[in-house]
């Protein structure tokens, strides 16, 4: 398990020309253990998104003799500041970071002021927000429903259905923070951001409950230009990966 | 009230050709009121030492008419990102922010792990502590003490009495941080540091209980080189600023 800051990062997933959390990691372990290393996260963040509970394997074709507390700590001294390796644990050969995953949860900060410390980490909205009505609309996202107008159309993903099964919604206030939790088996590209952006525009009073609920039955509406209510990457963090009871005992068979 | 990030500041106090708190706060103030202002905090902090309740008084000659929550809205929109005014409120003419504080409470962060989010505000700590030592030393600190081991010999107050009296000090664990918090009616310059760097030191078994009491009773010893572990800056919060009830009756008149 890791976090990181997304912020200086253009996401997770490695590519060429740009500095991902999975490339710095790479680096990291194949320093660490001196071979070339097979690495895979549970699933990608988009560039500038957090984690505080990314999950990823990581398979080496050579025989490793320190424990497994000694690599945690020389990964740890390798990476970055905005890295940081949690928990480290020997896994069972079929334990699949992203196959085995049955759920993520993303938590969305948004800040009702100023902050001087949490600037790359919360969206501070300067209009009082209706916090209730948030929070209402939020708790109808739990189920099956067609997040069409929600979703950036991925470029790799044309043929992707647009309908997922969330297990959890639900926005808290917590001090001065609002915070927007969702959890689901997968996500649409920026979908989280939507949503969020969405609830924000519905709290300040820009849109109605039934302009709402319009969008959450797939029925866009060109006045409400969802795509431009994206939410800042900077509020986003992905907080938890759920697996298989199996696949933890997988994972945890050390 | 107002929070800073210190980390890019040569501390509260405005000097010259060094970026302050009190200077930024200052400029903004001016372009905010149009006027002079006279400007005045409970207390210094150190270059890189945080605020999370710092208190502030200013003063203008000028008539101002708009309301004080529109003034703090402008003031934060002026501030730069790591300085954040929490609270303004309209003060009794004779209220003075360093005068009628009575005491003040630090808290300083040590975490046990690494942690992605928060390296400028936090003391990574990479051996094991032993807290309740450190909780036991802490609470000793209570009371009237000479601290003249665990200061450092501030130029402009060369006769400075090293006797303080401290009201409260504790130290606790909050998942992977450890929490050390102290409230004096004023601290020795680099007092919190060198007593944070101190109790490190005995958590880590690095030094006796019988050392620290040695220490404490003002007995210094040149194998114990408390000036060498002085904490780093980072780990360092202001946290709060208590008033006599009188003063924040007059603070908060309006």
């Amino acid at each position: 398990m890791l976090e990181y800051d997304g912020t200086k990062y253009r996401g997770w997933q490695e590519q060429l020309n740009a500095r991902s959390v999975m490339g710095d990691l790479r680096r990291a372990a194949e320093e660490v253990f001196g071979a070339e290393v097979e690495l895979q996260g549970s699933g990608r963040t988009d560039a500038g998104v957090h984690a505080a509970g990314q999950v990823a394997h990581l398979r080496v074709r050579t025989r490793v003799s320190r424990p497994t507390a000694l690599l945690e700590a020389e990964l740890n001294e390798r990476l970055p500041a905005d890295i940081a390796v949690l928990e480290m644990a020997e896994a069972d050969n079929r334990f699949h970071a992203r196959h085995d995953a049955i759920t993520r949860s993303y938590v969305y900060q948004i800040s009702t002021r100023k902050s001087a410390f949490s600037k790359k980490y919360v969206w501070w909205v300067k209009e009082p927000l209706n916090v209730e009505l948030m929070a209402e609309a939020a708790a109808k996202l739990g189920g099956r429903h067609d997040f069409r107008c929600f979703r950036a159309l991925d470029p790799s993903k044309p043929d992707e259905s647009t309908v997922v099964v969330v297990e959890k919604a639900e926005v808290e206030r917590q001090d001065h923070l609002v915070l927007f939790r969702i959890e689901a088996s997968h996500f649409l590209w920026r979908m989280v951001r939507r949503l969020a952006g969405v609830l924000v525009r519905l709290g300040r009073g820009q849109m109605t409950m039934a302009d709402f609920d319009r969008l959450l039955r797939g029925e866009s509406d060109a006045k409400l230009d969802v795509a431009a209510w994206t939410a800042p990457a900077a509020g986003l963090f992905l907080e938890e990966v759920r697996y298989r009871e199996v696949a933890v005992e997988k994972r945890k068979k050390s």
